[in-house]
């Protein structure tokens, strides 16, 4: 049996489609091959060879698929491609592609899409769709509204496990859960029962015995990564939403939560490296050469601009370092260090707000905690920096430069300052633009760099003044 | 009834157990009171207060927990307060907790704990329970034999859908989840089905004909987080986990897979800002400051010491800034910019690498794509830069500085390379790094910014030298 399933196994692996192989099978026109062959497969990994194809071939290969594959493939495909091929369907392909999607999908593909031929789309429409999918694409994006489902498996309070069964099976069909029911009286949630409580129960227990009324949901206009995050804590595999009058207007899957977190977590990451883009799902390679331009020019010229006043800073010094240039050797240390400890402390607060570790309110502990935390890595990065100078150039070249201890002492000690600046602003700034209601991650990195920059230097050159006067 | 109904909500309000709360009947010793209010809430929200307290309290209202409110409460708090907890658990107790939670989390709770306490309670714990926990305790870390538990639900192929359910009922109580269960024959997967395909079939109906036998599944020593990627991709709530002989051996849910990846974007987040951490599941607040201190000092310093290469390129050309002084103005701005691009593609890569979307092969078309953006990147940088220098030095105060169209020219032109050579650099370390098998993360932002810094500014001096020759 072994062998033989070895076999079966390697069959199958022949078998896979790639994308050289469909290339080639379309080539040789064989039509029937392709679907015959893609309906075996995942359509997560129909959606795969289809975003690898070019435009045309992709949406040739699509309309080759069986329906259901598809359909299915459709909803694994990312919103660029998506878009794409929605651009090349004719109406009636995209009408029928609405219906046959979950609501959430196909508020999404609208989103997209122009007014003109959503307004058209629509109208042609079931009034049941259209009536469901004009009220999504109302709510804000980024709010739970954008990414819930109305789809869900409503049941009633004098329901019993078997009443509850038939009801799942006639709404399970359109339902994007059936693993999660709620049980609603007049439009009100009153209480959540769980598939699983259902399966393990006799079939004539009451359902208000075995449903958890302590309800927790979220509001249709409250922060989709917010919502997400609370999916998490709780780790439900569904979260009920409910509007200002607490009536319940529709679920966030967990899939949909998944999404958003690894979203949300690209956005930060884009963010704090000081790229501005609007759609974090778009992939590196999904993205033209001149998108990325317009993503990356905007930040890098304000902070090159903003980099001017620390230019400024050294211009003021000029007759410094004209009479001691070996201080212009430890600049890029001095500017390079405290940046780094900037950051370390910027990105551990931005991902703290995100994770809900960290509120907008710890002011006070981040500022004690960074405090002492900074004056450890100042007092060792310090010591190191200044033995590292005096072995160096007194020990290594002795008599080449003049003064070298005092140069040690001023690295030293300005190292020692700008490490604490630096903690203060990478921990502060962010919390403060989080209670400003700005993005926190907009505070960060490149940002930081720059104050901590100035300061670093002014710092330096301030105390390199003090410590050399009279001497040269 | 709607009045009614916003009584109830403002008493639960009310109803509602703070930290402050809890302390103070915890003072006046009002242990039923705890025990009661406790026993309505979410056992996430009881972990969370638990979480908040020290640890001699933390010990004292668990153990004043209804025993289902504590051991479901266990499973919620994060794995640093779970130890500080067992801590102080008597050997009874720690045995107790270890066949109460699932075993994924009996493993997880036993890893942390020193191998004679392990010894002693496994020898304690049931022989089933002690069997399982030793295979689960022999996969490495970061593997989906670390995530998976080996309690989910098996089914035969011989089975209608009325056996299923009935197998259901009798194994789900264990079971990590009752949505998926496997079909397995001679512990071979050979089928998935999904509660939600034997809830709206027939109880007649063989599962044969609703079992997907084109299973997709991981192997055990897979890496955790290609596994949860993989379960993001198929849109999966839980996927089975077979050994090197392709017997099935557990199931990874959705919700672990979920804490895996906030863990593994939270950990690149810190490796690119040069954080040293074990354990990205720990807090901010729960680290203590000389953790943190120790979490931050060893890059720092690596990164230090390797600035002062670029510290030596200054004093190579100490000459050259001494006769013209102007020059050290724009350092700061030529080691940021060029840091800040390194930094924006550097981002791009390892979370590209990370999601998938980039793999380490992709070296030419990530190069020829890097080097076109930064070609349209650092035409726009240096033309803006050069009047930039031009208007505010040579319109807006004449007279004051010498040649300033040349300091113009150097810079733009220099700034123009810089950033070629920042995109490239920040483009393809990662991609090497992968390719060695090294964590891209780590080649990150500052490790980035420091070989830029160098490269920058020998390119400046060169400029500089070059053309004003012969001037000055």
């Amino acid at each position: 049996m072994n062998s033989n399933e070895e076999i079966v196994r390697e069959n199958r692996e022949e078998e896979k489609l790639t994308k050289a192989k469909l290339l080639n099978l379309l080539l040789r026109r064989q039509y029937r091959e392709i679907r015959d062959l893609t309906s075996d497969m995942h359509p997560a990994d129909v959606a795969e060879i289809l975003e690898n194809l070019d435009e045309n071939n992709r949406l040739v290969v699509f309309r080759l698929l069986k329906k259901e594959v598809a359909t299915e493939a459709f909803t694994f495909m990312s919103d660029e491609s998506r878009n794409d091929l929605v651009e090349g369907f004719s109406d009636a392909e995209i009408v029928n592609t609405l219906e046959q999607i979950s609501l959430d999908e196909a508020a999404d593909m609208l989103e997209d899409m122009p007014a003109s031929v959503v307004k058209r789309v629509l109208a042609k429409s079931s009034r049941q769709t259209r009536e469901s999918l004009n009220k999504l694409l109302h709510y804000p994006e980024d709010s739970a509204g954008s990414i819930m489902t109305p789809e869900y498996v409503r049941l009633r309070q004098n329901m019993t496990v078997r009443d509850a069964f038939r009801a799942i099976r006639e709404q399970g069909e359109d339902a994007e859960t059936v693993y999660t029911a709620y049980v609603v009286e007049m439009n009100r949630l009153i209480g959540v029962v769980t598939a699983r409580d259902l399966l393990l129960n006799d079939p004539e227990t009451p359902i208000t015995e075995l449903m958890d009324d302590n309800v927790i949901s979220v509001k249709v206009t409250d922060d989709q990564e917010q919502v997400a995050r609370q999916m998490q804590h709780y780790a439900f595999s569904a979260m009920p939403v409910v509007d200002a009058e607490g009536m319940l207007v529709g679920i966030v899957t967990l899939d949909d939560a998944l999404d958003v977190l690894t979203e949300e977590s690209t956005e930060d990451m884009q963010k704090m490296a000081a790229i501005v883009n609007s759609d974090a799902t778009a992939s590196y390679f999904g993205t033209s050469v001149v998108q990325h331009a317009k993503q990356r020019i905007p930040w890098l010229l304000i902070l090159m601009l903003s980099a001017t006043f620390t230019g400024m800073v050294t211009e003021h010094y000029e007759t410094t370092f004209a009479s001691l240039p070996l201080l212009v050797s430890f600049m890029p240390m001095l500017m390079d260090t405290p940046g780094n400890c900037g950051n370390q402390t910027c990105t551990l607060m931005v991902r703290g707000l995100a994770l809900g570790e960290i509120t907008a309110k710890d002011f006070l502990k981040v500022f004690s905690k960074e405090l002492r935390i900074a004056l450890m890595v100042g007092a060792v990065l310090g010591v190191v920096n200044g033995a590292r100078i005096y072995i160096m150039y007194d020990l290594m070249m002795p008599g080449k430069y003049e003064h070298i201890i005092i140069y040690a002492i001023v690295v030293s000690i300005s190292l020692f300052m700008a490490v604490i600046l630096a903690k203060l602003v990478g921990g502060l700034l962010p919390l403060a633009a989080k209670r400003l209601g700005a993005d926190p991650a907009i505070m960060a990195t490149p940002f930081i760099t720059t104050i901590v920059d100035a300061g670093s230097l002014i710092i330096y050159f301030r105390i390199a003044g003090i410590l050399f006067e009279g001497l040269v």
